[in-house]
């Protein structure tokens, strides 16, 4: 990764839209150039595709949870679980932390009947689960994963 | 909202180079119908832009922390907070939450060294902060914030 | 429910003994149409009852408790603790919350030895039960159960 | 207060409009003298009114939270800080505890708006309060406080 | 219990040994009245028994310790383990409390062996136990039990 | 210490009114031998008191708490506050530990008005406190501070 | 152990290559008092060893853990685990303490990698183990454990 | 670093003094090169020094402690506060970690006052610091610090 395919991401990270004509002129580069890096940072999976940002609370997505999900201790309960967290329908984040609790899952309902019956109830019958603690977001500050490059 | 913009909305959120052809195919619509639907939607909000999906870990930011953070109690303490935590490089996620924290934080970072210089201590100087805990994650194991709709 | 059933609900929460009289002549209206309203009210369930509200210090029930339970994890466990828990003589009310306990149980008693022979041993013989965790309400400062319209 | 107190108190905690008659019939006592213990438990206190139940849900009063608050440690702190919590619109009860926190408090939102505006930004420009926890009621399977004698 | 019992009382739990003579003279009542009177605080049960305080750290007891002990949960268990923790040498305190632990037990060894070998080993062999937490006690700034008039 | 000075303690620290002539048997030694250890163990210090034995419970001192106090950080906070708790009507019992907490306090009183006006309220005003945490004791399984040997 | 011992392992401590002249000189000894000593702390156990001191650091060893390890209860389960523990490669410290956590762990590894195959994996199959948290050592600001005379 | 040097570390955390003999016969290389080697590790400062391991128990350095600081929030306060921990008597450790606490910091004392004299008192004077809590270690199972190359 050289300077000028960072100059790229950074251009994508932001507008996936962004036309060669427009690109080319921001790095003084011709357009044929541009297109073969962009190929190329493709094929090697750096860039891994391309996505709408749709605002969650447009479609009345502002039953927001972080949920901490503490883990039974015994061989392969955290493998497990990590990939079954990341199935629930709503769920669109999963770490997997060193500390008081083993898994940071992020989620969106529409409402908190949607939230107990796609999401809690889920949990609760899942064995590898020790104990869940949840926090209600009440205002999305900063949400902006695109951002790799800063 | 109706149904085919949902549809419209499922097939953006995970590829927004797909073709106007492949969509009117898929949807059974013409394709000036779903141009201007989608017109509609960009310039409704609904959608907010559009994105590469550059992954972290080849560009070597995997010193991935998620920090809790509390802030002090006091009038306007808690909104100033989250914005100035939204200025920080390197953060891309700020939720302001109920609960024994008020802030999560989420970053990345290239290592250690930058983590220190570029989040730690800008914090430590930030006069609204009672208090930070910092989970280090070992794995992400789901990162999609782009689905929204499931 | 528009602003006259709001307001008659307003008066009744505070004062289910209100004269037909008074009411008329607080709100403005005919009698016949104050307790034209206040039978629809009760019929479509708003208005679910009408209760003398006792002193529990007057009747000695000094000895006052919120407790924290939280349950195992398992299918319908926090189902059916949530029903044994709101059988419990004694325990006027049951939350079931998301965070580090799962229900908030309230309930009052004449003194101690009251509270472990009814309520304390009950619980610890359920078997859903993980662990409690009981604060003494050392003053009530207030207790308004009744203020809905506010 | 003796048996037959008692037995009324018991009548009128479930149902406030029961009539004298069927009082009469199910305690075996002529009407008068139900009459007349029941304004003397009246202006002893012991019945402190009489109050509609109103269903807080068919109000659409669904964002039902438990806040903790700590108190910081001085003198008065506490006492201030109790009432001033009390006259915050939504709080329906405030309790004094011994423990990890000072106060439980009650409260009832229509919307996480509503909390915000109301209860949560009140609380954050109170000098007295050192930190707050929140948790939200995701179901109320009990709320009878009106339930004294069991 | 009147006036001079109590009087009676405070002298004694400070100096068991105190003279007829002296208490006479003190109280202004013939030491016949004060003999029978303590006879009748013995038989009844207000006074338990006369005791040699021996200070601790004299016989090199300096290895003082309060522990926190969480019960499994189950019907009994409390009970038994209550019996239990009492039996073991060394303890001199057992207290049941409502809260994160179940029992406060404050115990007195020699040393961090006698410690190992007598305390913390027979706890760990203890199935009733869920967890215990020991906080070393490096200065014992007040203990006089016997002070119950004060 | 020798072995008789042992045994000698052992007797006085559960009956100090055991007679010289029964010691002497006990232990087959001359009266006069006990009588002079029992002088020296006094003068040395090791003997530091007899005491009567007052039944807490029988003077219905039942409001029993354990208190976790922590003190501000600052020289010389530490050492005041543990006099100053110290000398609180009720308080019998006051240790400085290593841990969460800095003082663990032992108190009894006959009811919760008593706890509130002698003691919770003095803490409130001590400007050494950061924080308290009371457990109320629902059960004393032991109080045995006198028995030293074992 | 008298002074001339202590000097001795004061120097030795710092510096294990310190030649018999120089130790000679400073401590005004001759050479062969000063082997014969050294040679008996040997003997006795007092002197372990001579170790030289390498830079984790500058062996890439930067990932720096300290892990809490909370056993299950049960007779021999700490015993058992703390011998387990000591033999994970890459840790260097087992400590038993008492309070909330039953073992920390000191280990250093390479990377997050490293760190997760030969250290977390290995506790997560441990029976034994009821919860383990770690911390990431961000900046070793002192590490002489040779320092034992100071 | 190539494998011959890590051979070469790898017997000297263990035993400093090898022979020069005994290592050339243990990598098959000649003493010279071994000699060389050796030299260039020092120079790098891959190898910091040699060193004396004294056991600690057998100085009576039995109170072991691992306390964990807590320092208030402020710019540079961290910074500070790291290095006074590090110059107080006795703490061979002290560690900046992410999480609940700031530092963990290892010591050892000949006993309880010495701890309380040389290191509590110290830290409770430093302005810097918001908090300590301590864990006495019982045993240490295992202290090696010197094995960097596993
Ligand atoms: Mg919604
Ligand atoms: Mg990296
Ligand atoms: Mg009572
Ligand atoms: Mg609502
Ligand atoms: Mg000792
Ligand atoms: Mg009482
Ligand atoms: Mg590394
Ligand atoms: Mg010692």
């Amino acid at each position: 990764l050289d300077e000028i395919d960072i100059k790229i991401l950074k251009i994508l990270q932001e507008n996936a839209k962004q036309s060669l004509e427009d690109m080319s002129e921001m790095l003084k580069l011709p357009k044929s150039t541009i297109a073969y890096r962009i190929k190329r940072l493709e094929s090697q999976g750096i860039i891994k595709g391309y996505y709408a940002h749709i605002d969650p609370y447009a479609l009345d997505q502002d039953y927001i949870v972080i949920t901490f999900v503490r883990a039974k201790y015994g061989k392969d309960y955290h493998l497990n679980l990590g990939s079954k967290l990341a199935e629930i329908p709503g769920v669109w984040g999963v770490y997997f932390v060193l500390g008081d609790t083993d898994f940071v899952v992020m989620a969106r309902y529409k409402n908190r009947e949607e939230f107990m019956k796609n999401f809690l109830e889920k949990l609760m019958s899942m064995p590898e689960i020790e104990r869940t603690s949840t926090q209600i977001v009440v205002k999305t500050i900063k949400e902006a994963p695109n951002i790799v490059i800063y």
